[in-house]
């Protein structure tokens, strides 16, 4: 059976061997026809060049990595976040991407106020949302896992997420990681909700360790940790969403140092037999 | 003034350079009067000694740590797990405590299954509640960070261990810990509710670092990190609960390797100009 618009590779996950002209060549070899690409990885082939390959291998792009990072210490660096989201949203559009993950930052500078940061995201999203909706690009805004509160993501449940979504309307949605939602009480619910909002525009998997070494660059291959994987597609399926599943797995000091084409057979087969 | 009443030391704080009695005597030095000691100090002294420790020196127990880890993979686990959390009760009445600490456990074995793990905590509290009613010992629900939601403890908020305590009625409440909590969106709400439940049983203070090298053992003191102390206590104020603040700091890497005297100095510091 064909992997074609089931399984995604975001290339965070070959970082350790490839950049983005490799990572497409690589993931053309084990028949997979649909990536997710980070900004660095796009610049430093050039857009022109990465948005070439792109179309000249009918890649679907599930998402670009990523918009967001909103909250700034003051007017200047919270307006220069603004500008760079707008060109995060032309780089997407360039890609044909399904839509910009946001990873929305967190608390600016030395500040411990939550709340504000958190009204920071929703005015900077409520900032570029315009400019998004001319250019047909969705917004997926993804929470993060509360472990990243402080210093990545301030929006840290898919609840918190979609309510954003309702308060700033059309052309925003969520991208639901499993790494970030697996362990909410809400999940089922909150899945079912995004569903019936037709919100989700994403579905990122890989795994929880136990023990995790590194908050950040120690997630798991499917299969490999405690996340009831099938049972997060099923919800997520349940609530409509049947686009790819897409691998996004940092790992320092495991997957980013075997072979591009280990991490992507492995991908494959854990896709096949665990997800 | 008095630290009476006000500031109590977790002895997982101190447990780089002292037992239990070492650490009450340290204590009693700094002007400290409350304390919450662990399960396995008051074994190591004996739970005779300890209790004579904390009766001849008036000491407040604000908690006794811990109870708990109920999920298990079979029925003699499970039932060994309830036998255990009621030596913990004749434990806490021994030491005069005000709550006993309940870090509910995780995962049980090589399970997936989070609604599953949930339900044997709720079945476990409801087994012990009766005992810990005829004992006068309430239970402390504490939600831990959704990073332990795999191995130490699966009720990760504050609105799922509120939502427990109404399924189980009189005699349990919550230990609101920053660490666990701070990054939550219904935190100003949940300690609310908590509040109007009278289910507050315990404070817990700390700090969450940036960045945080190690999941379990890189608690900050208060003050080095990012939590916004002054307004969770506020609120925890707000919600009725004057009752002392525990500091709880585990770090293995830092305040373990400090004399216990600069720990307690530096947390009774910290008390009056940070919390």
């Amino acid at each position: 059976m064909s992997l074609e618009g089931r399984l995604s590779i975001n290339l965070a996950t070959t970082r350790g061997s490839w950049g983005f002209a490799e990572a497409v060549d690589g993931c053309l070899r084990h028949g997979i026809t649909a990536i997710a690409p980070w900004r660095d990885q796009v610049e430093a082939i050039g857009l022109k060049e990465a948005a070439r390959i792109v179309e000249t291998n009918k890649l679907q792009v599930t998402g670009l990595c990523r918009g967001g990072m909103f909250p700034a210490e003051d007017k200047a660096g919270f307006q220069a976040n603004i500008d760079d989201n707008k060109r995060a949203i032309d780089e997407a559009v360039a890609l044909n991407a399904d839509c910009l993950v946001l990873v929305v930052g967190g608390l600016p500078g030395s500040s411990k106020n939550m709340p504000e940061a958190r009204k920071q995201v929703a005015d900077g999203i409520a900032a570029i949302l315009p400019y998004a909706r001319e250019n047909k690009m969705p917004l997926a805004i993804e929470p993060l896992h509360p472990m990243y509160a402080a210093d990545r993501a301030c929006v840290n449940t898919l609840s918190q997420a979609l309510d954003l979504c309702v308060e700033l309307g059309e052309g925003v949605g969520v991208a639901v990681d499993v790494y970030h939602v697996w362990w909410d009480p809400e999940l089922a619910t909150q899945i079912a909700r995004a569903g019936q909002m037709g919100a989700i525009l994403a579905h990122h998997i890989c795994d929880w360790l136990v023990p995790t070494a590194d908050l950040l660059l120690d997630r798991g291959m499917m299969g490999d940790g405690v996340i009831d994987l099938p049972e997060i597609r099923r919800m997520v399926e349940a609530a409509g969403f049947h686009g790819a599943q897409e691998v996004e797995i940092f790992s320092k000091e495991n997957w980013w140092k075997k072979p591009g084409d280990e991490v992507l057979a492995t991908s494959v087969e854990r896709f096949h037999t665990v997800c």
